[in-house]
């Protein structure tokens, strides 16, 4: 590696780094307890992990004083010294550790063997590492957690301890990624939606199922009724189609042939005998279905289907992540049917409106935007249409996005099987990616199903199809509004915006009245008129996050005022019902995001 | 038969009438077409049919003809008399009727192999039979329809010939019926539904699987938010819940062994080692998973939980209907979870809330109660819990349907398996009953799902549930709204509330200013600015129901005023836009029934 890429923001030095980071965590282990068995210590994205069979018991409190001994070791400044040895000879070397044993008989035929030492230690590797120990800087470093983990990740096999860690080159950096692990904790949605009572999951329903609490379920009705009404405006016709079909529907839309595995089937897919049914992993050829009802013609067009539409994927276990990937889902669902002439007018429309719903609810400022291709090396396999088709349709779309000034980056083989897409892309907390919007171009589907329009010239025409979301995937989107603002959601989306607390018995029935008026309102509001101390009440409605908090005693009741506490702990003060009520009628009608 | 029995009122007497006619019809057919082959001629809930095999073709134009020769018939006053005959005599008998034949070979040994003689011609026939033809009124009989019909309903028979009839005892009875029929028709949703777009099937997608095309799912809609608006209000919780389960939650439930037929099973379910899901039947179990989400008081309760939720039941093809009989539906839900003490109050308080929704949109009229039971007689394999607790819950609900006056009917062996119910039922055009909403007492699922409440006396305790619908299936509801309106739903309900129509091209600009204030106020509205006459498009308005056409001509720009049109053809003259406009406005917000 050249001096000047010896830097920590280059990839491989950075990997580089931290491999050596975890031979120095197994040279620490192996001083302080002289029996451990080492298995294997890779660098992984952030930081580094070494499997250890422990005979003893090894906790989180062992982990301080292993960190101890690492940082001696980097002082040290111990060599890093490269050599290769025969399989007869490396078996040697290794006889009192099994599980490099087992490492060097699964080595191929011819392939060299190499081992690193530094110092007292010796470690089967194939490197590279940083030159000395000392290159690594102790006071950057620190061990984050330890757990189980199966050798070979085979659960048949031994349990073993893993121990994480993470360094940096300077302890500011570690400080400050410490830091930031911690604020993506506090924002993480799988932590704080369970803890406000969002959602929750249940094992005997399953993963990836989750049940929506009555929070999130008034949340989620707030949005839909929202998008609904603006698609609605913008001359969107709502449909409601089944959440199955048989797998004669599949086998025209191409699902059966390239999305299968993804899909849930209810009976033997491979008896074509017998009725088969799929649970719909996407709404298109179901909405074509209304299209088709009656004849069209290219007065028709552009015909603008919506739906409130729930999917569901077969995810893999290990790919779902709390509301951001689950197995069954809701989205704001579209397709447009348009003449090849109302193609950018009809996409502007579409992106507009995403923009739109995302900008108010305050996403729009962290999204991307990824223009999804397909892989023309790979076009048999995976996409339908031909290399013509996929130009024409790419090319189309570049044409948009450009003369919409859209700042994308290119996806390769990421485009839909039938057309490419505008991805809109947002990061969760821990900085993983996933499409929050999708708008994609459709020149092959309509062919399929039949879809027709007579033009202006009495011929039967085939149409475009734009299919697009607008606010996404509720759950997702929930999950994100819960990162983005840590919980305390925008006033207009609150499960509860206002919470009104009693100071005392006296003032309960004056209090219900404000609850009454509120209510009556269109106001989610709750009470606490419970006998626990103003401080007390105060401190759950903060905790829970609800906006605004209406504080009634005996001298609000005395002037008819009532008293105010935004969530931040900012005091408003006495104020009118009057005053208050077109405060919060503002902030929500408004959709202020606070 | 006495005397007194003899009359269309009584069911015995009415199927002997018509068994007879079958005879007759048997006795014209073999007079017009000799070598007719006789299969079964039975009487039937709406009249009688006889499947026949005739040599040359058989329409619906031959049917009159029939009817002439059984009118004749009827006046020769021919005696019906009974005879026996030992197995062979009544093989040579029939020897030149195959299908009778294979009928006596299905008469066990030992039974009596009898026949009804009538003038020229002889049955085998069970009976019984009135005493001569003449006893049937020709002018009040008529031959309905002729159809295919396999041998025994086996497809892989010979397909013959099936002639329905029907009679009664004059013709003004005859002539009613028919009426019914055809009044019966012009309302039938399963027509009706699809010739106004509110819905459509498609083969390929499936049978029970509908596709709630546009104006359909508008309903659906106004009638979701309506509903869900009303429950907030009376204090339930909304619950968004997954669709689908692991086999191991309906273990629980007791669906796996009570109602695994009724499911769509996703994977094998006799395979125990792999995961194996079902979509859901009901919503109770994973609305209880609301519930036990924390720990709940005494003061917590009752709490009631709302949710629009979609079903699944694999019902058989012969039993789907339209939209009231469906393989996927969205329902009304709700559980609440009370103490025993508040079942009375909370119980009313369901009844309240179903009267309410049901009289709003104008179904209570014409619905029954029926108070669903088990049967004692049947008790370890279809229900749950034991006799005491089925007698503990019934004689609670009995109690409380007496207290509040419900005039309702029994219903054995009709309750859910974990307890008794209050169905409100319904008939379709057809008279076909099926249950609109339910309302179930449940004291046994709470202890399975570990469901409890920590009492005054700081005991933990076994709630009660009550499993409730408010609206019921919205998609059953919106059959039988089509129905009862004959497709003219009432204003508020409408898909398209108001069509504005200009009459000239010059007050386009004009009309679609009236179009664009109206929209903005919420009200659904449509143009029709085409070319056509403005007779062709109120004929258009009102073959699709539309409740109110606006007609703007010239004279009406000239003078600031619109002119109004009723869909029942009412001209409600020239008015302001303002009149107008608080015209629809109040139809709307007090959901009148027009």
């Amino acid at each position: 590696m050249e001096e000047a890429e010896k830097t920590f923001e280059n990839e491989q030095y950075r990997k580089t780094y931290w491999h050596t980071c975890s031979h120095i965590l197994a040279q620490a282990l192996k001083r302080l307890y002289p029996d451990v068995k080492l298995a294997i210590g890779p660098s992984i994205d952030e930081g580094f992990y070494y499997d250890v069979d422990l005979s003893g018991s090894f906790t989180q409190e062992n982990l301080k004083e292993v960190e101890k001994e690492m940082r001696k070791i980097c002082k040290e400044n111990n060599q890093l010294e490269r050599f290769a040895l025969s399989r007869e000879e490396a078996k040697e070397l290794m006889a009192d550790q099994p599980y490099k044993l087992e490492l060097i008989e699964g080595i191929p035929e011819g392939d060299e063997i190499s081992f690193y030492r530094q110092g007292d230690f010796t470690d089967l590797c194939a490197g590279p590492h940083l030159e000395t120990t000392k290159q690594v800087n102790g006071s950057g470093l620190k061990l984050t957690s330890c757990t189980g983990a199966y050798w070979r990740g085979d659960e048949h096999n031994k349990m073993l301890t893993r121990i994480y860690g993470v360094a940096f080159p300077t302890k500011d950096e570690l400080d400050a990624f410490i830091a930031a692990k911690e604020e993506a904790k506090r924002r993480d949605h799988n932590k704080i939606g369970r803890e406000l009572e969002y959602f929750t999951t249940v094992d005997y329903i399953g993963q990836g199922l989750p049940i929506i609490l009555p929070k999130g379920a008034r949340v989620i009705q707030t949005l839909q009724r929202w998008v609904e009404d603006l698609e609605q405006r913008r001359g969107y016709l709502l449909t409601k189609t089944p959440f199955m079909a048989k797998r004669e529907l599949y086998k025209i839309s191409g699902h059966w042939d390239h999305y299968l595995n993804g899909m849930f089937v209810l009976g033997d897919p491979d008896d074509e005998k017998s009725e088969c049914f799929a649970l719909r992993p996407m709404t298109c050829p179901f909405q074509y279905q209304v299209y088709l009802n009656r004849e069209r013609s290219y007065r028709d067009l552009p015909m603008r289907f919506n739906e409130t539409s729930t999917l569901f994927r077969n995810e893999d276990s290990g790919e779902m992540h709390g509301l951001i990937r689950v197995r069954q889902f809701t989205i704001s669902e579209g397709h447009l049917v348009i003449r090849p002439d109302q193609l950018e007018q009809e996409f502007k429309g579409c992106l507009d409106l995403a923009k739109h719903i995302l900008d108010t609810v305050g996403l729009l400022d962290r999204c991307t935007f990824r223009f999804s291709q397909w892989d023309p090396a790979n076009p048999n396999n995976k996409y339908e249409g031909t290399p013509e088709q996929w130009e024409a349709a790419q090319s189309s779309m570049a044409k948009i996005l450009d003369d919409l000034g859209v700042d994308y980056t290119v996806g390769i083989d990421e485009a839909a099987f039938y057309g490419p897409k505008l991805d809109i892309q947002f990061r969760n907390v821990y900085g993983k990616e996933d499409t929050i919007v999708t708008i994609q171009i459709d020149m092959l589907l309509a062919e399929r199903f039949g879809m027709v329009y007579t033009g202006d010239d009495g011929e039967k025409k085939t149409p475009y199809i734009i299919h697009r979301t607008s606010l996404g995937c509720y759950e997702r989107t929930l999950a994100y509004l819960l990162e983005t603002y840590a919980g305390a959601l925008p006033t207009w989306l609150a499960p509860e915006q206002v919470r009104v607390l009693s100071i005392k018995d006296s003032v309960v029935d004056y209090a219900q009245g404000v609850v009454d008026k509120l209510g009556a309102m269109g106001i989610r509001v709750e009470s606490d008129f419970s006998s626990n101390t103003l401080g007390y009440k105060i401190r759950n409605g903060q905790k829970e996050k609800v906006p605004y908090m209406v504080i009634i005693g005996e001298k609000d009741m005395e002037n008819n005022t009532i008293s105010i506490r935004y969530r931040n702990g900012e005091d408003l003060g006495a104020m009118s019902f009057e005053e208050f009520a077109s405060l919060v009628k503002g902030v929500v009608d408004s959709k202020e995001k606070k």
